[in-house]
């Protein structure tokens, strides 16, 4: 890295360590005075893996802190801080570093947590960002994903799909896209909306509760295996965007590629049908939107049906981190 | 990352997983149970920085632990569990994972804690192991860099600059050595020993502690900087080890590249004068060598001096970690 490590850190970063716990990011390490449980979640972003090389650095930044945000709001938790590993390739410009921790910033203001420690390398290889998220659970229990019933409805917050068409966007695969929704998509891909307004009805209402980050059917499919059952999903209820629904109704569009898609950081739960009004009113208060796209049975594994309860292919279990290969 | 990330993480990482906090690994996230202070520390190491691309998988993983786990025990704290963020390259032999987790298994059975959670990711980039660690400090204080005070005495656990010498004989820039030293020094580059014995002695003992990574010249010079004191090493009294003593009487020895090579993973500490007698029987109840290397005073900066104490030059302030370039 140009400059010295220690240089950077106090310049840039030592700023964003609001917390006493963070020791100014003068130390060896943080120290958290702590009551109760913590939730504790770590997740990497790499360069041409979950964001592409010439991605703004400051939605890398903010991309990196909101995928373990959204783990965090899917358990029902809320962050307190985070640890940062950088590792900085030698070749990008170091004057990178301030706009990164800029975004970082900005982003650790928003959502109210504090960059608590963590290190600075240069490394040969593409930028990587690693996170660990430190979390209060709202409630004593925290969502499993082993935790759902046969009998549950299943709910997905906001729209599945919108992500994946970024990244195809973002490659310049849809050409055919107003320049207005083509940012939108874009967008998504690069700045995920952890349901962080969501958090505390999960920690309330869900039984199963996980983020959907490497497509809603595989995603779906590991919340099944671990609640031992299984998962109907109802295609024509599945909620997209009206971008995304649009683009379905052009003639290479495939709903299934919305649904193994990665990167929507939506909420996926489940919860005893006889609190569908309160996972509607809850939904309402945090001016979100919350669809019931299913239900749990006894049985394993998923299954996509349509309006007439038929069962439909599914080809393509997810989309597994591989832009680059 | 060749095979699904979760049979890969069902496999190999579950088994590693012996906290209840760490929900089997079958969850988004762990949940500890807290009361009283933690201690968080996070650290990345990146083949062709701070590990040779022949390296063996093994220590690989034990060093990601390794690093992490000395950085507590020189601030007095023990490691309860790690989360690992594990960026995997295309290229490397996915039956390869299979001995890195052996390796992680071993060494967090002999530091007696647990995997918690984390990530696997394939890079296109070189492997990349980020740990965070969450340990419980043995006090309620735990030692800052900050924490010094002129008048202190300066000490170091261990011997100084075996690991810079076991980098270059791992790299064979040290033709000379009899094969059994140039083994023991390529251990200690490979594998730290962090001084978890010592970690109690530090808590009850220390002023200022931190452990030395980055060569023990830039890393006195960090704890001077926080501590806002002057320290002086005296050249003669910096332990090494019999082969660096050996390495020392040829003709083209240094002892300063010793000084500011980096991977020693030793603790550097200072202690008020009534302490020594206590000190030197921590060390000895530990079966640590611990050696009095200088002093604190009122001023700023690191000196070396000789037996005489007249002033040596320092040319170079230290270890970046750039064995890539």
């Amino acid at each position: 890295m140009a400059g010295d490590e220690l240089e950077i850190i106090a310049k840039h970063f030592a700023p964003l360590a609001t917390h006493p716990a963070a020791r100014k990011l003068e130390d060896d390490l943080a120290v958290l005075q702590t009551r109760g449980p913590l939730a504790i979640t770590a997740d990497t972003i790499i360069e041409g893996v979950h964001f592409l090389p010439d991605d703004p650095i400051e939605t890398i930044a903010k991309k990196a802190l909101r995928v373990n945000i959204s783990d965090l709001a899917a358990k029902g938790a809320r962050a307190i801080g985070i640890l940062l590993s950088l590792s900085w390739p030698k070749a990008r410009r170091s004057a990178e570093i301030a706009r990164f921790a800029a975004g970082l910033g900005e982003d650790l203001k928003l959502y109210r947590c504090a960059l608590l420690g963590g290190d600075t390398t240069a490394t040969p290889g593409p930028l990587s960002v690693s996170v660990t998220a430190i979390g209060r659970p709202y409630r004593r229990r925290i969502p499993a994903r082993a935790d759902g019933k046969p009998g549950e409805d299943l709910w997905i917050t906001g729209s599945i799909g919108d992500a994946h068409l970024g990244l195809r966007a973002a490659r310049g695969e849809l050409g055919s896209l107003p320049a207005r929704d083509r940012d939108l998509l874009i967008d998504r891909f690069r700045l995920p909306q952890p349901r962080t307004r969501f958090a505390q009805a999960i920690a309330r209402l869900a039984g199963a509760a996980m983020d959907v980050s490497d497509g809603l059917l595989l995603d779906a499919a590991r919340l099944a295996h671990a609640s031992r059952m299984a998962l109907t999903l109802e295609a024509a209820s599945l909620p997209h965007s009206t971008i995304a629904q649009r683009w379905l109704e052009t003639p290479d569009a495939y709903q299934l590629r919305l649904l193994s898609g990665g990167d929507d950081y939506e909420i996926l739960f489940t919860a005893a049908p006889e609190k569908r009004a309160s996972v509607k009113r809850a939904a309402t208060r945090a001016g979100l939107q919350v669809t019931r796209i299913g239900g749990a049975s006894a049985g394993e594994g998923v299954s996509l049906v349509d309006s007439h309860g038929a069962p439909l292919p599914i080809p393509d279990m997810g989309y597994r981190h591989t832009l680059g290969g």
